[in-house]
């Protein structure tokens, strides 16, 4: 059976789900996106997803072609015309199709699009855990909203699948780490404290990095918000990253250095279990 | 009678040129593009465009669709299709239609696509010059290659027209100026040398810029390439921006500085007399 699509307010299709050369998402990568989590046909964390989303809207003065309700029942409906269980919903609003000129148009409408992906998260961290490499951060300067400018977030993860690396994790000019290239990065301290660097604009606030802190304060775990360069990271307890498709994922070497002994550490299994017992 | 693109091999009715919605452009931003002059029907400056496309293709890992003959027959017919006389022709590839994942997919085809604009370039100079802006440089680390990831520029530029100019002009966090939104930027000093920043990847190595560089040595003036502040720049004797379709347009107001008296400098003026002279 087909996918299908949602096109500025029609199901179509897969294979004919198009937009015109002209939009400005494709001429000037001027849109933003959301990728919701579907867990037995239901959206995950959704509020938190549509709160984003409205951010995002308001930082590229972008107004919603959809009411928050009408978005999320065009959502709804997407799962069940797909028959999704498991998976994503990616939506993308962008500034819609005018001639090409920088400035915003004045007569565009937004256009938004959905897809959807089967694709079923495991309940168990891959059994040793994965390893990343470590990159240049060269995005820009407004990574907290969440536009479809991914050009260096693609290049950070073709460097790591070419070194057989499941993320490749952004290291800023002045030494820190940002995040990775398609999930926020977390590590243990010796003292069993989670760190994460705090939001701000260089960084995504991730969604389920927002869930993954309740779920560590529900388990008694510390969490601080600060920045940290390669050679704690390099030296912490455990290291692992957060995104809604990886949920919590221990990384067990990053580059030539191995972190926890190689294995998924005490941390990143329970954040993992907790967030799939919280989510059934 | 409507105007004709092109879209992956075949000529199109603007109206009906679309692409699918998984094409990497619209989802990653993952895609590079040109704009090149048409003077009297001809294109102009084609070399050094096609050279810059092939630099930006490298740097992307990215296979053009058609070979540079072929390009260029296809820019040719659809200038002649399109009946048009002046204006610019756009071109853009991206790395294709692949379900949505970072890493670069295995199996997809580059796309192009290709559009003409009616445009007539303005031999003169507005008479007062035009008004710029200063604005933050957002944009990512590698500004030398030339991809459609142009949402800062978009914000810098709808901040302009908001404040009646016509250009955003962009200072890094050290405080030099790199560019405009959509053009590159000179000064002409005291001693009547015109500076502008060193090609590198904190811009784009503009083709009229590099046009214009040959001009002035035509004209024996001598041409510097180093960084400069906003006070120089202010200071300066003229102020202008160089861009393919601005030309060699004088900058007479920052933000609220007036620049050489508010008057066209009489090298900007030059300037923009002799690329028309060599473009006829």
């Amino acid at each position: 059976m087909s996918r299908i699509d949602y096109v500025n307010g029609r199901y179509v299709r897969h294979k004919e789900a198009a937009i015109h050369i002209e939009d400005r998402g494709y001429q000037f990568g001027d849109g933003i996106y959301e990728v919701i989590t579907i867990i037995n046909g239901r959206l995950y964390d959704c509020d938190g997803h549509l709160k984003r989303l409205k951010r995002s809207l308001a930082e590229m003065s972008l107004e919603s072609p959809l009411s928050e309700d009408v978005l999320l029942l065009v959502m709804k409906r997407l799962v069940q015309m797909n028959s999704l269980k498991h998976g994503t919903v990616y939506l993308q609003i962008t500034r819609g199709v005018a001639r090409r000129d920088h400035k915003f148009p004045i007569h565009a409408q937004p256009a938004i699009v959905m897809t959807v992906k089967h694709m079923r998260l495991a309940e168990r961290q891959p059994e040793n855990g994965v390893k990343a490499i470590i990159v240049d951060d060269l995005r820009w300067a407004r990574r907290d909203i969440k536009t479809i400018q991914l050009l260096p977030n693609c290049l950070a993860k073709q460097a790591a699948a070419e070194q057989g690396a499941y993320e490749a994790i952004m290291v800023m000019p002045d030494g820190t780490v940002s995040e990775g290239s398609s999930s926020n990065i977390w590590i243990v301290t010796s003292q069993n404290t989670l760190v994460t660097r705090p939001a701000s604009s260089d960084i995504l606030n991730g969604i389920t990095r927002q869930t993954i802190e309740k779920i560590a304060k529900d388990l008694q775990l510390s969490v601080e918000f600060r920045t940290f360069d390669v050679p704690e990271m390099l030296a912490a307890k455990e290291v692992f990253v957060t995104s809604a498709t990886s949920l919590a994922t221990a990384i067990t070497k990053i580059d030539e250095h191995v972190i926890s002994d190689g294995k998924v550490g005490n941390i990143a299994h329970a954040l993992r279990a907790d967030y799939f017992a919280t989510a059934q």
